[in-house]
């Protein structure tokens, strides 16, 4: 009966704020205990989380959601699309296993939405792969109002195609969200 | 009448070999003298020719089209995609205005499917807009064997769709191709 009292200890106390570079063994250490990433992958999301540490919010930006006691338990970067206008990349979205179907995804998500409406995003654009090890994660974008605009067979390998999920965001809507939850988050901002 | 002359005259004399630091003003010159890049698709296309000069064939590999006297007319940038297995990204290809219409990028393009196919490659993807002054670049690849696999709408501006072109290759393709053109093309290996 550990997981109840555990959602219920987890879903208040989340702080969202930006990770600096004291969190990159943790980010490192939530996307493995995922069990969703290959190696290479983990390595290019380190990479990526270094070079956000280098130039923050250039390239790549980052979020982190934190308990109250500053563990990490779950990390989302993000960045502008190279050669787009208005065009937002979410790389990835990672969250502890312990900390996992406490809305911190959800959190996280939000948060990114929230920030790109308000610097005149348009577009979101998530790539996943078609594979049913991923399944869980393709319902999760699209219970959240993503859906897949475009598909490239075999572009990981044979039989394994990339799934483009977008979802179409302004400032307007992000703004009615918040009307319609008042109080359902609290955030620090980085 | 001076195009047909200097068509004669560049077609059998091209040499494609790996640039260096020496050709990237060459580069630069090239990207704008075709009118098609923006600037900050120029800025970005030279980011990615110092990255490769830095780390030749880890992230980014290039290939020039030189004249007998040793003059840039055209290049192309292409690379493993990463998080993929097999698939190579074309990342762009540019031919100087006086040596268009003479073969240059085909030649480029021919190039670079048969180093790849001897490397392992599955699918060559490129990336377009779906804008009218893109057409000859989208015609330019469909006549070459790419077909759009996938469209993502409002990828560069609203309006503005992303067309990922697709092609399959493999090592037997290649060794025919060569097989049925012999004597038509010699390069100098990198």
């Amino acid at each position: 009966m550990s997981e109840p009292v555990l959602r219920a200890a987890a879903r208040p106390q989340l702080r969202l704020r930006t990770p600096g570079g004291e969190h990159r063994a943790q980010v490192e250490t939530i996307l493995r205990d995922t069990a969703v990433f290959h190696d290479f992958e983990i390595d290019i999301a380190i990479e990526v989380f270094d070079a956000f540490l280098a130039n923050p919010g250039q390239d790549y930006c980052a979020l982190g959601a934190f308990t109250q006691d500053g563990s990490l338990v779950g990390y989302v970067c993000y960045g502008p699309t190279p050669c787009t206008t208005g065009t937002f990349d979410l790389y990835w979205i990672a969250v502890a296993p312990a900390a996992q179907r406490t809305g911190t995804g959800t959190r996280l998500l939000q948060e990114v939405e929230r920030r790109l409406a308000r610097s005149g995003a348009r577009l979101v654009l998530i790539e996943t792969s078609s594979l049913p090890r991923y399944e869980a994660t393709r319902t999760f974008y699209a219970r959240r109002g993503y859906a897949v605009t475009a598909r490239v067979p075999d572009f990981y390998a044979d039989g394994d195609d990339r799934l483009i999920f977008a979802k179409r965001i302004n400032a307007s809507d992000v703004r009615q969200t918040r009307q319609w939850k008042p109080g359902k988050t609290s955030f620090e901002e980085a």
